[in-house]
């Protein structure tokens, strides 16, 4: 299928999504929306998890680009703000909420999502192999928890507490998870608990 | 109301928003599950937006203790646990996570569930306050960011990415934000940095 022509299906699926929900969103109302074929729609997608499967991964609106700063800081200051535009700029707002919200209640779009999220994670990882190689983390240090904890609190903040982002949360999110919120002297703190715990 | 009765009906709201989803939760549901009069649910509650922003603050199901054992990092590590427990145990999973994945499309929903983050943070404050006084964190840190960090990535890992929380992935979030994930040369990295910036 011509990548054109793919993303126009894509595109009208995430759109369909967003204005109807799991529930209203259909094969047929697909095909109305991108001007293709039923049929030719089913050829390469069997049903429509795997329809919005595939648009969640593949859809323009939803890409992203993996910085490289030159720094592990910067790179994760742009991954989130990055995250940030996507969970407050329409219509990929629109469409990346009502999809992530809706699979938490529909078996299919949880697979859906789960994909989704894998698929970024192997995107970010070069980030974190640079990282190492600049030895900015160790061997210790496991990257998905650092990308749950980020994008987690601007999910957190954004769509369940709907409060706005601060223009530097993201920096300081970054920057209080890279030098951490406990003084010094606290006691159990220091690399040595944390490795042996 | 009695708080016996009161409990009762918070309860069957949650079950049936559980079961049916936000479309199918009606209030002569919850007075059918509950045994309570319809009038008198609705004397207490105008509408079933209502009825679940009580639900998700006052329910019995959704209650949590705030820890108090000495430390922030030790009562972090027991809120962080117990936010893991809610997301992963039934009832009160089925629960959290169909109520807050609903919210994220619908207005109604929407409003409870920043009530319901309200609320707990609001709990939680003591353990930051209690933090500084024994001068483990200081005036510039701030708790809300703390904890969508570390309760975003347990919804993340759990709802999204739907992997098993590891038994010390909560512990392992915790310690990671207390202590910082970068290295001490990591350039850029420190407490001036952090505060300047």
């Amino acid at each position: 299928m011509a990548p054109r022509k793919k993303d126009h299906i894509l595109t009208a699926t995430l759109e369909l999504l967003a204005e109807k929900g799991y529930e209203g969103l259909t094969i047929e109302g697909v095909a109305g929306r991108s001007g293709v074929n039923k049929t030719t729609i089913y050829r390469w997608w069997p049903s429509k998890a795997a329809l919005l499967g595939s648009a969640l991964i593949d859809a323009r609106v939803l890409d992203f680009e993996v910085p490289d700063t030159g720094s592990l800081r910067g790179d994760l200051q742009a991954l989130l703000r990055g995250t940030a535009r996507l969970l407050t700029t329409p219509p990929a707002s629109d469409v990346a909420v009502a999809a992530l919200g809706a699979a938490v209640n529909s078996p299919d779009l949880a697979m859906a999502a789960k994909a989704f999220f894998a698929d970024r994670f192997a995107r970010e990882m070069p980030v974190f192999e640079r990282a190492r190689e600049r030895g900015e983390i160790d061997e210790s240090t496991d990257p998905m928890m650092i990308m749950d904890l980020l994008a987690g609190a601007v999910w957190l903040r954004v769509v369940f507490r709907q409060l706005p982002l601060d223009e530097d949360f993201t920096d300081r999110s970054v920057n209080a998870l890279l030098d951490g919120v406990g003084r010094p002297g606290d006691p159990g703190a220091g690399r040595p608990a944390r490795r042996g715990g």
